[in-house]
């Protein structure tokens, strides 16, 4: 037996990953090939190569990031707050294990620092390593790789960073503090007097109250506040939301958007902060 | 063992549905209780109470809509084609079993005729008595239902509709000629000279062939052409495509809307009209 056998099924001949973190809807994956799988001090880690989402990063058995739409999440989280700060020069990433979000903040040339703590090393290496859609085999000079716990990371730091990203998993286990007042209260003093962040808030549909409690955490400390949302296909209902908090700068400062993005363009930059009715958060 | 059990399993004591009609993916649903299950002369409809989704329609084992979201596709559907016809007045819907198309269509007062042809009158009767989130209990006196064909309905009919909405399930089965050529081509035809269509499209991911074939179908026979979407987080992937045709009409003639919805606003009629890169077709 295998240490993955756990979060996989052999169903008639096939293998199959089970999601089964949830309690009242599954996702089954069909899987072609098992690239990789071991634990880490942190959690289980898995590269999957699937039959729908090509490979995909497993960590304890819940599907993180794919092939297939991986970019989605990656851009949003990234370009929407590198087209809002004027002048981002230190940017931080906290998790972002996968290298995505690294791999966007890298194609902006005035960004002089990019520091990325993640808690899990052995993440960031299989990522690196066998999930080059996502990653992009991350291989910028500017990128400094700071395998800690970014609350610590974020207490020490003061008036430093321009930008900072919270590319979190779901608030469970270590990532649980990651959702909470005093953490953004440190991001607050870690950036600049204008520096913005910006965070994942979790399905609006699923996890509406996370979602509030972290909106009304923003909101507590930064004059701006601003939610946007994107589909990205395999998280639970498609329907995602980031939260952004700024110093200063409230509007995008670009107008002719022109990255080499798969998702992101000018009017996506645009009308993602056009929100439903039922997502208004009064 | 009752009619529905080949959709259904009892696994530890809990009822679920397990979505079968994807190859590589499989969705499981946990369900509280069944409200309805029984074999029409087209498909097996059911109506199940889950935990996430509250009541779902379910036909042939496949879940069509539910009460959480089942409001966002059937907002959609009909606020955009109905905010860029100036004066819409005949409106024909084919499919819409669940009747959520025509209770948004029915909240506009200068619509004098909603026809609604759906093949399965079995849907449209459970729809109505056990589905209310969804069919708002349907019983506006302009709506009428013809239990017919719709490829027959639009063969016969010449120049009359104003609006015509395609809400048709997925290219299989009976609705796979609501994705010909042939078929929008009478749609066309029954339109007014200034009338205009829209249809679902299908997933921009998943089925993306279907997609760029319906655009180019219409693309072929309207001179306005239009794609939107909007996260549908029942269906697979969340992401999911619209594409209007429109004999005359372009943009939309509302700049102040004021219905009551739970997805629809102003921001949403403009927005959902941006696409993203990767979903941009020559």
């Amino acid at each position: 037996m295998s240490e993955s056998s756990s979060f996989l099924r052999k169903i008639n001949g096939d293998l199959w990953l089970v999601e089964d973190e949830r309690e009242n809807m599954k996702v089954s994956y069909r899987i072609k090939e098992i690239i990789f799988s071991r634990s880490s001090p942190f959690q289980h880690v898995m590269i999957l190569d699937s039959y729908d989402f090509g490979r995909m990063l497993v960590l304890d058995g819940v599907v993180q990031t794919t092939s297939l739409d991986g970019h989605i999440y990656n851009e949003m989280i990234t370009h929407i707050p590198l087209s809002i700060h004027p002048e981002p020069e230190r940017v931080l990433i906290i998790g972002g294990g996968d290298c995505g979000a690294a791999r966007e903040v890298a194609k902006y040339e005035q960004v002089k620092e990019i520091d990325m703590v993640e808690i899990d090393q052995m993440v960031v290496d299989v990522c690196k390593e066998h999930l080059p859609a996502v990653s992009g085999n991350l291989s910028d000079p500017r990128v400094q790789f700071i395998f800690n716990d970014g609350i610590k990371h974020v207490q020490a730091i003061r008036n430093h960073y321009d930008v900072i990203i919270v590319d979190s998993s779901d608030p469970v286990g270590p990532a649980k503090a990651l959702f909470e007042q005093s953490f953004y209260k440190n991001i607050y003093h870690a950036l600049k007097d204008d520096g913005l962040m910006v965070c994942q808030s979790q399905s609006p549909l699923f996890h509406r109250s996370v979602m509030k409690e972290t909106i009304g955490h923003i909101r507590n400390l930064f004059p701006v506040c601003k939610v946007y949302t994107a589909t990205v296909p395999t998280y639970p209902g498609g329907f995602w939301s980031f939260t952004l908090g700024s110093r200063k700068y409230r509007d995008l400062c670009v107008d002719d958007f022109h990255k080499d993005t798969k998702y992101v363009n000018q009017s996506i930059l645009q009308s993602c902060f056009d929100l439903p009715e039922f997502l208004k958060i009064e």
